[in-house]
């Protein structure tokens, strides 16, 4: 399974589809063959290791073996027929996967096998798949993009100093951290007034150099975007929502195959964004500073008494440079909590 | 030199004197006694080793002698003589301390030793020492008490929810360790804002038992403390200042023999210290949890843009419990550094 998930994570990491890889085993334990899904259009990871067995050894090569999947293989009718059905075709006789499709439509493959006969062992590394694609599972489970909600701040929670200056606060090391997270997102999300007052190119960049991926940029809020917005030259085609309805936005964007959201755009972004309970994880860059006054990282979040905080669970506490980052995610039963199922809906992978 | 620097951390924390450790040395290398300043009205550390040494081998032992000290020899002439006269007077032959005196009265037996004949040297373990006793050798140096400004806060910089309510933010940990600080310096100071809406005790307390050291209680404000306030059953007097010159009430309290303060008593009077560059030290209790809201945990800094922040140097970040210490001391050149000699002033060793 640790060389499944391996396989995985060498595939792209945003967009509709997991990542998931497949290593079939013959029954002495030899590797016969390795596949990774490539993402959307491309052959599901049991597909693309069957193909290359059979292409090597011949059509009768899987007889008897055993598949390690990090996801439960598929159940879907796409354009190549579910991968459940492609492995009991095959002749596998075992079936070992992590962790079960959340998708309605997609989900049940581990059952069909059974029933077909295949030995099915569902959960062997759950912990470690579950954690490496989680966005992705989170997102199936609640049937809208995994939001992750970023902002900087001075240790006392300023975003800037009285006058709206805030050019630095955090440091570099910090900064190149936020363009290679941005990287990982289907879209990169900003208020109307964190574009007017900061002009922001929301690209992902290494310095000057655009990475490989780019998020797409969103904005929220009834202002124009001026036509010398720097963001007008972001190579995605920008795509602007009033932003009163979040959830509506979401859904919006899922159902454009949008499965990552990295919510930057400022105090009042950030900010509704986490009272309105859509935030699956936090990014909190925090630099060693004291700023005080009126300029603050987060405005209102709901909380009239103290037993409606906004308890997170710290995932990890990252040196970056001078500064930290606390990467966190809800603990409170009011927000999501990105790992159990809440809205299993239609998510299915795209052929 | 490590030796010396254990006696001397066993000895006490607080108050007027340093903690002073002595370890006599044989030409060949042979402990032949060691001695700790027990603190104010105790022998420095350097006579109780050569009255141990004496009474053990007779009033020739120390001829030839090497004395391992933390802090230089004082010049001072009090109750004892100067200890560079009494090291000169055994006969030592060397003399190796870390830290030089800071103090202008108690300062120069270095020299006074040299021109007697013994070989000095000065500065090492110089680090090791500077940290073990910093908050003493910065208030000697500053000629005022050491000031930690602590507060608790959420991840987003607030205090308190929207009604008040903070009972509690911070863990059962970060609690405990407060108190074990607390009782690390000669006084607790809180506003009487604080005094009024939260009633402390400003005891430094293991679960209900309190702790051997208790600080002494002061409270800034001219509102009265009400005759029923916890603070009244404090076991040391509560002293009062108006609080409209904070370095005035240090002044004060340093005359007093008061050499740290820690500061803790709400957002006024932590932003106040901070505001007028007080502080030594700050101590921020990070709960992983955001309130937003009005509730800061610090006011206005007189920061107006960004290149007047209150750039800080981290010195660690303990994990306790669910929550973050972040220990920090001010990097910002408006901020009295703790290791430069800024006032270099009246201090003596009180004997």
């Amino acid at each position: 399974m640790g060389r499944a998930l391996e396989l995985a994570l060498g595939g792209p990491r945003t967009g509709v589809n997991p990542q998931v890889g497949c290593v079939l085993l013959s029954p002495s334990g030899e590797v016969l063959a390795e596949g990774r899904h490539e993402g959307a259009g491309s052959p599901h990871a049991e597909v693309a290791a069957l193909a290359a067995l059979t292409a090597a050894r011949g059509p009768e090569a899987a007889h008897g073996a055993t598949a390690v999947v990090t996801l439960e293989p598929c159940d879907h009718h796409g354009r190549t027929g579910p991968c459940s059905t492609v492995l009991i075709e095959a002749g596998v006789a075992r079936v070992v996967f992590a962790v079960h499709d959340p998708g309605v439509l997609s989900g049940g493959g581990a059952e069909r096998m059974s029933v077909a006969g295949i030995d099915v062992v569902p959960g062997v590394g759950a912990a470690e798949v579950e954690t490496a694609i989680r966005p992705w599972l989170t997102a199936a489970r609640n049937g809208r993009p995994f939001v992750t909600v970023k902002w900087a701040q001075s240790l006392d929670g300023r975003a800037a100093a009285a006058d709206g200056s805030s050019h630095w606060i955090t440091g570099s090391a910090a900064r190149a951290d936020v363009h290679r997270r941005r990287a990982d997102a289907d879209v990169v999300l900003a208020g109307i007034g964190t574009v007017l007052a900061d002009d922001p190119e929301l690209t992902a960049r290494d310095g000057e150099r655009l990475l490989a991926h780019q998020p797409a940029p969103v904005v929220l809020g009834r202002r124009e975007v001026p036509p010398a917005a720097r963001l007008r030259a972001h190579p995605v085609p920008l795509r602007r929502f009033d932003g009163r309805d979040l959830r509506a936005v979401l859904d919006s964007l899922w159902d454009d195959g949008v499965r990552s959201v990295f919510v930057e755009g400022g105090p009042t972004v950030a900010s509704a964004f986490l009272a309105a309970g859509l935030a699956d994880e936090v990014l909190v860059y925090l630099a060693p500073t004291l700023i005080g006054g009126p300029r603050l990282a987060l405005n209102d979040l709901g909380v009239a008494t103290i037993s409606d905080q906004r308890r997170l669970a710290v995932d990890e506490v990252v040196p970056l440079g001078d500064d930290l980052l606390v990467v966190a995610h809800p603990a409170h039963p009011d927000f999501l909590s990105p790992l159990e199922p809440h809205h299993p809906t239609r998510i299915a992978l795209k052929e």
